[in-house]
């Protein structure tokens, strides 16, 4: 592409260096904002770099906080003795989402994976068997996603705290809500069968 | 979605305003700048900052610009005597990408589209017809979209351009390279029999 104006170039190529956005998609996003009120555009950027520049980890949980202890750490109405794992901030978000989880959470920073180069020691586990120590937490709940990595990692850590008397759950596998029986994998059809649920507990907790 | 921070909420927001990208996809892009260095990140919404509130339109030819004239027009190896007419600035990227045309553009900013309330007079067509009165233009190329709107544009403007002795031509249609015939549409395909080249053409300039 040969543009007229470096100005406009600029733009456009930081723009193509976010993923999944290539040069023609970021000259659309850059006409667009070229289009709206100055004061919007101003908003824009310094929404961004306001958000670099700011945002912290929470040092307890490492989920992204706008103070040191994030606000699901700080509130008085979360159950404390309910902690649940997740690989990153982003299933906090969509366990949020829910609105059906009260506990707080611990965010790994990642899943234990050899192929890729991340071990244990990457990850956010020293932290979190310091918290089950020092914490009362009663119930470890393990959101990670279902594949070998995420099992490696559950292994990994419940290994590690075999020594404190703690409940270790992870959440259901099985068929999703509108999935159809015929089209599911082996897998998740032999685990929703064998951790099949009484119907009164499904009808009480899942619909 | 629910946030633990206002930072990273206020930054999804201003990034799911763009067009085309929603808040599952605004999450990501953010996430991915949160990774980043600082000074890149600085650098990206300066580069779009300074892009809107730095940028000018060309005072002759409508382009976007740094300065008062673009780059274009003020080259002094460009043919002003040759003009292209465009609906818009990405157009003027497209035709420049081809290195195949030396003359200078005039960007209409549009086109005529009673339909959605774009009439002649929110056009840069006034500009245009001064520029051919007082500028020494031997030809204009209409490099309009091939619909009702692009053709009713070139029929008006060639209309006001009658008592101008001017060359005015428009660029070929027809069936693209790599097209198929049997896929092309009827109107394309009697348009490029009856505005047939001779080989000797075909093979200099098209291949």
């Amino acid at each position: 592409m040969i543009f007229s104006s470096s100005l406009l170039e600029n733009a456009v190529n930081e723009f193509a260096k976010l993923p999944g956005i290539g040069k023609k998609t970021a000259l659309r996003l850059v006409l667009h904002l070229i289009k709206q009120d100055a004061n919007d555009v101003t908003q824009f950027s310094e929404a961004i770099s306001r958000m670099r520049e700011e945002l912290k980890f929470c040092s307890r949980c490492h989920n992204i906080s706008d103070t040191v202890l994030c606000n699901i750490c700080t509130s008085h109405s979360r159950k404390r003795e309910m902690l649940c794992v997740v690989e990153n901030i982003r299933d906090v978000i969509a366990i949020e989402s829910t609105q059906q989880f009260n506990g707080v959470y611990h965010v790994l920073g990642g899943i234990i994976s050899p192929l890729d180069g991340i071990g244990p020691e990457q990850l956010t586990i020293d932290s979190l068997v310091k918290r089950i120590e020092n914490e009362s937490i009663t119930e470890i709940i393990f959101a990670l996603n279902a594949n070998i990595q995420g099992d490696t990692t559950i292994y990994y850590i419940s290994k590690k705290l075999k020594a404190i008397p703690v409940k270790i759950t992870t959440i259901a596998r099985g068929i999703a809500f509108g999935g159809e029986l015929e089209y599911a994998d082996e897998m998740t059809l032999a685990k929703s069968i064998s951790n099949r649920i009484p119907v009164e507990n499904y009808i009480v907790s899942g619909n």
